[in-house]
């Protein structure tokens, strides 16, 4: 469950939210600049921003998790190579172009930091590379050059949301998170928005924070906490090739408490993960599937990732339409074509609270059918709405509330549960994508 | 490959078409009839058609396989059960409302069976149930058997044309194949047109012949045929819960040629598997993905289906937008969760028989660009455009040309080959599903 339950009118009510949670811990800084550009594959004119986060000190305290998706970007093969390096000090991100299996990427990645540790001060080890942004694509690395100078004038130590704000591609809001742990803090920022079942990190996540916690003691906490949050969201069941997940150190503040400080952790990136999907590429529903009493943990997140996955469910939701029957079916799917032992017998399943099947058989009625309507109503964040020439985009670029369609699924079967978030499958998921680089 | 290439320019000249290949195989007849009734649970107004399929003499000589969703409908149970039968004598199929996990679900179905029965002079168990639509809803038994005299005085041996547009629900076009065989036939109609990932069958297919195969041939020869066809093939990833191919023979014209018994089988199969996908729900291009040089059978086609069920690629080819990155990050998610031994270091692509890939490094440029847009639209079934209101539903309804969106994966590894079909991800389709029970 997420740890808040904001609702927000406008834009600006939405923004000054944003301000109010962005102050940077102790010890960083971050800058950006923009600049356009024509990519050498297919010559349209683009738009670039490149992101700067520098620590103060370079830091042995850092953690990081990739994508496991088998053609991983040249950044990601640069990053893990980055992992055995003795203190880092700065990530150099861009978006627009992710730089994955392009010629010379990885060569590309390597000068990028190369330059930003001259201009910084730092070894190109001491510099990590982010990209986000079409595959196939080369990137710009002079236009690039050229730019970085812009970024590190640009460098302040008072705000995070010029970062959450220059990593986005087609989200509609910048997402920032925080958690006060003892005398210190820990911030987060995260990009979404499609191509979003993480496979052991989600796509671009930074994580800072002043508290002195050991490298040692930060890598298990961060694969513990992205498990818990980033692997348990699917917006459209792809897997990125440029999933990155971040957390950095600047070790300014004495750790007293490092459970807190892992609780701390964990509900950033749990509230990271929800604004994902709630922001997700054309998303107007969060679906929170929780499935309970399963024979294992695995079969549990499974089964909630299979409804979050199925298109037709989806679909429905994206309807106001409790079509109950294709949830079924999609769990029976799952069952049917990876654990066909599973015992269904004891399955029950509700929906916003309201009891839809239990022992075999569909539970409905026509004031059943009324009230799975109100319900799938009131999650919806926004109605949709062709413009002319039957292009669906989102009227709004703020969250309105935090609801959600809530579904239950008991198997009545053993003692594991998990909690899976996913969105509807929309017209302007179709919209976003059907013409994403044009 | 389908065995035609067929083009139509008119809807006429596809129901002529149709006509020309529906003569029944002798001994088999068959009758629709449709009414109207309420649901129980969604009182709204709807339509059911009901559609005989009887033989003139009980046979021996059948072959049935169902879905491998672990929540299966009624009719499946009961067809489960048939297969041990000596003879069957004829098939009674419902659309509308699919009888799955409803309450009283298998004793209705079996209710239905006696009921045809009584009115062939068949027994109960030479009666093989089937149903099609909403997951959830209870038969309007009453009003079923009410219609079925109607039904039977509609029984003729000519066409089987009535059948194969009395078995469809949103699909666009009915479906009828037919392969020639000695001195008989085989003639088979399909309803697709969503919810289609058949895991061991599709949505209601049944095949007609009149060649004598004995059962104990025939039921490992439509494994085969099945498995090459509609078991290939993938429109949402959404595994029904009613799949069923069924095979029949009259038994009139003995067979002299197994062999090209089988060749007819798995060529009507193969037709009608890509019919299905061709007018799968919002489809507007076929995805045909071949696979190559694969270490094994199952890794080749698992990747095909990973090309044609990820949303995003889907998009993009929706789009007319060589959007390749996603291709290849459709690989690589499922290589990286499913098979993350595999060299990928030899992997070759070819899209619309350009090279877009090789040696781990996209292979593109703006003339390529532009070629591979021509191949996109030359595979276009029809435009794209909204209503006033901003619904998508297709302007057609028939096939105007049998092209396909064409990729290799030439994986460099093996010898292992296989071929997937499925459609891109357009707003007919959330029109189609968002409010699909309305």
């Amino acid at each position: 469950m997420p740890s808040t339950t904001l609702s927000f009118s406008t834009r600006d009510e939405h923004r000054a939210w944003l301000a109010s949670q962005a102050a940077l811990p102790a010890g960083f800084r971050v800058g950006c600049t923009r600049f356009d550009f024509t990519p050498r594959e297919a010559p349209k004119p683009a738009r670039m921003t490149i992101t700067l986060l520098a620590l103060d000190q370079p830091t042995a305290s850092f953690a990081a998790l990739f994508t496991r998706n088998a053609f991983p970007g040249a950044p990601i093969l640069v990053g893990r190579k980055r992992l055995v390096e003795p203190t880092l000090g700065a990530i150099v991100i861009n978006n627009k172009i992710s730089n994955v299996c392009a010629p010379g990427g990885v060569e590309a990645s390597e000068r990028l930091c190369a330059e930003v540790g001259r201009q910084l001060g730092l070894s190109p080890q001491q510099v990590l590379p982010s990209s986000t942004g079409v595959i196939g694509w080369t990137l710009p690395l002079e236009a690039m050059v050229a730019a970085l100078p812009q970024a590190v004038g640009a460098l302040g130590a008072d705000s995070i949301l010029p970062a959450a704000e220059g990593i986005v591609t087609t989200d509609l809001y910048p997402k920032i998170r925080r958690a006060a742990v003892g005398g210190g803090s820990i911030v987060g920022i995260a990009k979404g928005a499609g191509m979003i079942e993480p496979n052991l990190a989600t796509m671009l996540v930074y994580l800072l924070t002043d508290i002195a916690v050991p490298r040692a003691e930060l890598r298990p906490m961060l694969a513990r906490a992205v498990d818990a949050s980033f692997n348990a969201i699917s917006i459209d069941s792809d897997t990125s090739t440029s999933d990155t997940v971040v957390a950095l150190s600047s070790g300014r503040v004495p750790c007293t408490d490092w459970l807190a400080f892992e609780r701390g952790l964990h509900q950033v990136c749990r509230d990271l993960a929800e604004d994902v999907v709630r922001n997700g590429e054309g998303v107007r529903h969060v679906i929170r599937v929780t499935v309970k009493n399963a024979a294992s943990l695995g079969l549990a997140r499974a089964l909630g990732k299979a409804v979050v996955n199925g298109p037709l469910f989806k679909c429905a939701v994206a309807g106001n339409d409790p079509n109950v029957g294709r949830l079924i079916q999609a769990i029976g799917k799952h069952v049917g074509a990876h654990a066909p032992g599973t015992d269904l017998s004891r399955l029950s399943a509700r929906l916003g609270g309201i009891e839809i099947f239990r022992g075999g058989v569909f539970q409905l009625d026509p004031a059943k059918e009324t009230a799975l309507v109100t319900h799938l109503r009131s999650a919806e964040l926004y109605a949709s709405k062709p413009s002319p020439d039957g292009v669906f985009t989102a009227p709004i670029d703020f969250p309105p509330h935090e609801r959600s369609v809530d579904l239950e699924i008991d198997l009545g079967n053993g003692a594991a549960a998990a909690q899976v978030l996913g969105g509807d499958l929309t017209h302007e998921y179709v919209s976003e994508n059907a013409d994403y680089r044009s």
